[in-house]
């Protein structure tokens, strides 16, 4: 098995961190691992935040329920998409676009030994609100996760989640 | 640069193909790889559908508008939620999941020297009823993308899509 297939099925989500700073350098590399990704006829209609300040960290850990985390993180990506600029298909690709570069994140963080894990923020409005006011984010601006990161403080392994149930070949079959 | 890093900074979206056929060995790993992936609440809602016989490709090239290479491809993965089991937080979260096991196929792929590339059919609803009538899928099952694959015919370079301006450290700014 290759390495990057190797870090797809080695990433866990980490929400237990060593207390050590995450360089700017790695989490550069994240958010250009993020905009690697595709998008929806190219559009890129995405933003990303780095938060690394501690108040801000706690403020978003306040303001989120699934959050608490954030408290102990290194640093924290907000995956940010702006639907009046997602123009393909509707206004629901940006959501699309914007899960993709979070999952790049996910596993680029992995392969260079970072822990992460998805915030849930989309769709749920007082999340919605509580993010955009933490981080004074433009109206038009929606963000949909954080990406809470940190040098895992524990060995964790990843889940096998594999089920051949809902692996169909040639058609769909009811099993 | 680790070989994770190099594999998302390489992918590319291929739609020129070898007349090749890819192994099954190599399908199911793109499904392992899918599904190795993190999901809302760990709900796993998804079902993935593996396509290589030539008359089912060439149907779903003639209801799909951005998906004449169908036509040429080796294979296809069709990228299935099911809204009604995805229950956190609403009914949209399917699509997130969904997003994010797409990416990890169309990794896998560039990993293993396949081409990928993303057709879309979610959410628009001509495209939805095309590949629910030539899938047959029961009714609560929606098709968001159908993954293209194939050995690539011609040798593609990756875009840089970084922008500097899209990457905000500690707080938004408008730039």
């Amino acid at each position: 098995m290759n390495e990057t297939l190797k870090t797809i099925f080695q990433r866990k989500s980490v929400r237990i961190y060593q207390d050590k700073p995450i360089s700017k350098d790695a989490l550069e590399l994240l958010v250009r691992a993020a905009m690697a990704a595709p998008s929806g006829a190219d559009t890129r209609s995405w933003s990303f935040i780095i938060i690394q300040d501690k108040k801000m960290l706690e403020s978003l850990a306040q303001g989120l329920k699934y959050g608490k985390m954030l408290k102990k993180s290194g640093a924290a990506i907000i995956v940010c998409g702006n639907p009046e600029k997602s123009v393909f298909e509707g206004d629901q690709y940006w959501m699309f676009d914007c899960s993709i570069a979070a999952e790049n994140i996910l596993l680029a963080a992995e392969s260079i030994g970072l822990g992460a894990v998805w915030v849930s923020v989309y769709p749920n409005n007082l999340r919605i609100r509580n993010t955009k006011e933490i981080l004074e984010l433009p109206k038009d601006i929606e963000p949909l996760c954080v990406i809470s990161l940190g040098y895992p403080k524990i060995e964790q392994k990843p889940k096998d989640k594999f089920d051949s149930k809902k692996m169909h070949w040639d058609k769909w079959k009811n099993i």
